[in-house]
C-alpha cells in the first residue's frame, strides 16, 4: 500500500523531470510574458470551455459555434508560441492518458472478465 | 520519456500486487460464483449507471429516484459479499484518485500559476 504511494510519487517526479514538462513550463512563461499571446490564449480557452460544458450537458453544438471554434483554433495555432504550447500540451495529455491506461489495465481486465 | 513509461508500468505492477487489488479479485470471483449475489449486484449497477448518466447530462434526479437508489443501496450493502466488495471498491477508487492527484500535481501547479 505505502509501496503504491511511493511509486506514484516516483512517477510524479519522473514526469516533472521529463522534457515535455520542462517545455511546458518554458512555453507557459513565454506566453505569460507576451501580453498579446496571453490574451489570445485566454480568449481561445474561454470559447473551448464554453463548448465543452455544452457538450458535457448533452447539448448539440450549432454549425455556427463549431465554425467559430474552428476559426479561432486556426488563428491561435498560427501564433508561433501558442502553436508550440498546444503541441506540447497535446503530447503531455497523450502521456497522461497512456499512464492512466497502464495503471487501470489490471482493473479493466478484472471488470471486463466480471461481465 | 521512456522513464515515464517504465515508472507507470512499475506502478501498475505494484497496484496489481496490492492487498486491495487481491481482495477485489477474490471478492469478484466469490460474487460471480453466487447467482443471487451476482443478480443483486447487476441490478444495483444498472440503477447506479442510469442515475449517473442523468446527472452527467445535467438532469435533476427526482425525490423518488433518489429514494429508490438509497433503498437498493442499503439492501445490497447488507449482503455480506457485496457489502465487502463495495467497501474494497471504495478503497481502490480512493487509491486511484490519490495516485491521479499525485501525478497531476506538477501540472496543476503550473496551470494554477498560469492564471
Amino acid at each position: 500500500m505505502s509501496n503504491v504511494y511511493d511509486k506514484a510519487h516516483e512517477l510524479g517526479r519522473v514526469l516533472k523531470e521529463s522534457d515535455e514538462f520542462k517545455q511546458l513550463v518554458d512555453l507557459h512563461q513565454k506566453v505569460n510574458a507576451d501580453e498579446q499571446a496571453k490574451q489570445m490564449l485566454e480568449g481561445f480557452r474561454a470559447i473551448q470551455m464554453e463548448l465543452q460544458q455544452k457538450q458535457m450537458q448533452g447539448m448539440d453544438l450549432s454549425e455556427e459555434e463549431l465554425q467559430k471554434a474552428q476559426s479561432v483554433f486556426e488563428l491561435v495555432q498560427q501564433h508561433e508560441l501558442i502553436g508550440k504550447l498546444m503541441e506540447v500540451e497535446q503530447r503531455m495529455s497523450q502521456l497522461i492518458g497512456d499512464i492512466n491506461r497502464i495503471i487501470a489495465e489490471p482493473l479493466e481486465e478484472l471488470y471486463g472478465l466480471g461481465e
